[in-house]
């Protein structure tokens, strides 16, 4: 099965797929220890009985018993050699149970093995791991893949671009979730919905976990955040011990069944059991649906149709959501070395210290996307960049906007990103459109659409026009949507040309009524200018008003900041009132009311800014 | 001959005036020191003989010999009791003359009593001295009135007030100017022009002062500014003293027509001569332009109608002319003792001192008008008003907006003052539109529309609309036009309607795309709000861009008004980028850059501003 099938098969109908495995095999026999997929290849008529009856119970999808038959796993029980072949038996030994009559899906799973920083595992060691079993699965005749029980959205990324770079076949994740909605890692359940599914995932939801009730938040998250299939596949209830000291499942059929209605209608449409159920749950669960499988799930495409299209970044662990009438953004610049000699000897020096600070003050200014551009002489960049992309993550929990012109840099820095990033930029430069845009593609990242081309700037607002929707159509032709784009208005500067001002509001304007989310940066409009922040608040504040999304800036401009806040409030923006009365508390907290008489003591004799080479602005003038 | 038809033979044609009448008189026997209207009564066939010489020669109006036959210079002689039957005899004899071949202009000049507060003469003596010159000469049969040779603007608006009060004649208005291009008191072309065609002035230009050649500039200026026919009515050159210590004219017949063709050119289609010339001049001049009558005048008109429409308002020395995409203007709002008790109480007290410094203030820190408001408890609001008036005109030669609820108050403001005033303002109430909207016509006056009616505030956007629609559609019915008209956008508080803000800009983008211009009062939209100095800037800064033409503020407020010269620099106004630059070196020169570090010990412990009652921001917080 590729893809496409995949996709029209799941928005036709709701799916079943199976229960538990573990637990009905040791019921049936399965010794504690051992390594169970041996054990399987073992007693194949064991497990073929039990996936027959899930089968018979109505799962339309089945899940091979290769969970833990990944390399590390194995090497527990010295079988790491035999991967391959172990998981080109277990998937054909499904495919025999199946019988034509259900899918058969790989079951892949986390190693065990922590990821570096935290632990010794190298990103790419885990790929080539999840490359192995995939393979195997997919030669072996898999229909599709399911990754699941994952509790780290990274290591989920990395199954989801091994198997995507090895096959072609569907890929189904669902990762469990801790009581506060959260992974073990911190992964909220929009940020792993948004981040698997523009990575190309092909259905996105939560196993094991809870059982359904407690389920209802994470999934409502999940259908609200996806266009594709949500998966649920609840426990049966809370785990108790009973008197032999076994673990026993709370929850019987009808309850689980009620709470998968409940799931159904908050949007789930591909549906299982993990712990505690069995082959009756399953049957319970697909008679309480029959016959409607296709009207239930024709209902929730139209809901989430009808959705107003909102466009998702995310870090590992936030999700930042907004559509062309959300608040202004501000996408903090200031981790660039341009003109930076400090910062730049810092970086030269190996330290990151610096790029710590200006992401955590960025961060506190109320900045919503952290730009991150390495670019300078004396470094390697791409080292640099994955370097600091470990670091920051960890210190900031914003999105961040990927800033760099050389595409290897990009694409390194995009494949080790453990969210959705925003890729700064893709112009019509001919290497940009044909190497780096199928690069965004591939790792689901939204960008910033830069207007201009080999040739250099357009001419003028038509030209302008014309390269925006020619590489929005690129993107297009890859399958992107107007949603993963943010566009460029591209300052000019008033010296250089007195209406520049006007074309990119003019171009901000043509954005918005096109569905287009748009980004600036400020400071160029004014270069030359004297005080230069009273331009480009002007300029923020009308570019605003004609719709800009966001702003290339830093967050540290009090009165930039401060008007956008402002300007969202006359905007009337959803809550822009409370927003700037926060704005307001915290701006007089910084800047307590000065008495004039004091200040004209304070007035310095010269006219000269103290520091020369970091001219950014940190004071309301 | 009523003005509609003036107006019609106007339009048609170039019209001929005839020449000097003193100097002709003198050579036929007038001795010095005479009154020179009773000598014309004792000898009628020398009068009755130049004038004719003036129609042979192709004078189409001729000038009664009523120049100086008001009450006060008749008294000079003992003879103020035969004002009204001089004016009469002397009228009867130009009929005489004419014959019906050539129309009787009765010639009313300035008394030689200076007005107060620089001379003794009240304003409603001098308009009282004129209607009883001019209601003789309208009973007597004069065809219309010319008012002729004046060097104050406020003396013509006293003649001009005068003779709509007693008769339906059209007047024309021939003002002198000096060699900088200004009358005696200071009045440049362009401002005598706006204020006299307002205030319903039938054809205005200039008259002796120089020899045409000088006259070019000023003749310019008027035509640039009006629509009605403009006069030319210079010297014979420049005057001098013969052997015989006589005075003679230094240009003859052909350099002079040389020059009234260049006046024609100019735009002037109404042409005669002054001080120099005789019968053969005129008949040169009639000459020159023989047959081509009204072609010239077509082309002349063809020219007036396709300039962009400008709005003017004046003070008595000063025009602000702009269109719709003129640099923003502030309305300095700070004369008025609306919740300002200091202010109260002195002008309780009697005392002026802070309305002109207010005034004074707000003219050095780039106010384009000032807006008067004396309402208040405890004071008569008509005197102060005309008190102020006669202060203020003095200390700032900015147009004024007149601000009063009360329409006698604006009534008795518009008869006095010496300009072109912004009425402040007229709404769809009854009175003001049954009341007021008439006096601001009468006194030619521009307007602000404000889109309230007796039932209150209209609801919405549609409503608002409506108003200000139904009120343009009164005012074009008594004759005014949109370019008469700046429409009050009416701000309400973003904390009572959310939408405040958007609704304003829209009512703004309306009236820009229907030829309005707008106002607006900038700090309603913030009532209630902490730090409302961003919100206002950011108000602004969105006003200007759909296209605000002013706003009543105070220019003192460095941030807004910084605001305003950037928003100007973004919409590339005219000049816009000089203008920015300009402002900012003031704002630095009364701004030195502020050490942070000393700036940190200047701030006071308190949150609390220091002056309660004057809220003004005079910072940019
Ligand atoms: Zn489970
Ligand atoms: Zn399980
Ligand atoms: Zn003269």
């Amino acid at each position: 099965m590729n893809k496409a099938e995949f996709n029209r098969l799941s928005r036709e109908r709701v799916l079943y797929l199976d229960g538990a495995t573990g637990s009905n095999l040791i019921k049936r026999g399965m010794p504690a220890g051992v390594c169970p997929e041996k054990w399987i290849l073992d007693h194949r008529e064991i497990m073929i009985g039990l996936q027959r009856e899930y089968i018979e119970a109505g799962s339309n999808i089945i899940y091979a018993p290769t969970f833990t038959a990944n390399r590390i796993k194995l090497k527990e029980y010295g079988l790491e050699k035999e991967t391959r072949s172990m998981n080109r038996e277990l998937i054909r030994l499904s495919l025999e149970a199946a019988e034509g009559r259900a899918l058969v899906a790989a079951d892949i799973t986390m190693t065990g093995e922590q990821l570096a920083p935290m632990g010794t595992m190298d990103f790419e060691t885990l790929i080539s791991v999840y490359k192995e079993q995939i393979t195997a699965v997919a030669q072996a005749g898999a229909d599709l893949i399911v990754v699941e029980t994952m509790m780290s959205l990274q290591e989920s990324r990395a199954a989801l671009i091994a198997a995507g770079e090895v096959c072609d076949l569907p890929v189904m994740v669902t990762m469990t979730f801790e009581s506060d909605g959260k992974t073990l890692y911190g992964t909220d359940a929009t940020t792993a919905a948004v981040v698997l599914e523009s990575l190309g995932a092909c259905a996105i939801g939560a196993n094991c976990s809870t059982g359904p009730d407690k389920m209802m938040p994470i999934i409502s998250e999940i259908a609200e955040a996806v266009s594709i299939p949500v998966i649920a596949k609840p426990n049966a209830g809370l785990p108790a011990l009973n008197e032999h000291g076994e673990t026993v499942y709370s929850m019987g059929e009808e309850d689980f069944v009620a709470g998968m209605q409940e799931l159904i209608e908050a949007g789930a449409s591909i549906l299982g059991g993990c712990c505690g159920t069995s082959p009756s749950y399953i049957r319970a669960l697909s008679d309480s649906c029959h016959g409607k499988e296709q009207m239930v799930r024709k209902e929730q495409l139209q809901k989430t149709d009808h959705r107003l299209p909102r466009r998702f970044l995310t870090s590992e662990r936030k999700t930042l959501a907004f559509n062309l009438d959300s608040p202004f953004m501000i996408v903090g610049e200031r981790i660039n070395p341009t003109g930076k000699k400090k910062l730049q000897e810092e970086l030269r020096s190996g330290s990151l210290s610096m790029v710590l600070d200006f992401a955590e003050e960025q961060e506190a200014r109320g900045a919503s996307l952290l730009d991150i551009n390495v670019g300078m002489s004396g470094i390697d960049e791409k080292d640099m960049m994955l370097k600091i992309l470990d670091e920051v993550t960890l210190a900031s929990s914003l999105p961040l906007s990927l800033d760099s012109s050389h595409v290897d840099v990009l694409e390194a820095a995009l494949r080790k990103y453990p969210g959705r990033a925003l890729v700064n930029s893709v112009s019509a430069e001919r290497v940009k459109l044909e190497r780096l845009l199928p690069i965004v593609r591939k790792y689901g990242a939204m960008f910033i659409l830069l207007p201009l081309s080999d040739e250099g700037l357009p001419a003028n607002l038509d030209e302008k026009i014309a390269l925006i929707e020619m590489i929005v159509q690129k993107a297009s032709e890859l399958g992107m949507r107007k949603e993963d784009i943010v566009v460029d208005g591209l300052v000019a500067t008033i010296g250089a040309n007195k209406n520049a001002g006007r074309e990119v509001l003019e171009t901000i304007r043509y954005c918005k009524e096109n569905g287009l989310a748009t980004i600036c940066g400020l400071s160029n409009i004014s270069f030359g200018l004297p005080e230069r922040s009273f331009v480009n608040t002007a300029f923020l504040t009308m570019a605003i008003k004609e719709g800009l999304t966001m702003a290339i800036a830093n967050p540290s401009q009090e009165m930039l900041v401060n008007a956008a806040f402002a300007s969202d409030l006359l905007m009337n923006k959803e809550e822009s009132d409370i927003r700037y009365i926060e704005r307001m508390a915290d701006y007089q907290a910084r800047n307590p009311k000065v008495d004039p008489t004091l200040l004209r003591a304070a007035v310095s004799k010269t006219d000269q800014p103290a520091r020369k080479e970091e001219k950014e602005q940190t004071g309301i003038l």
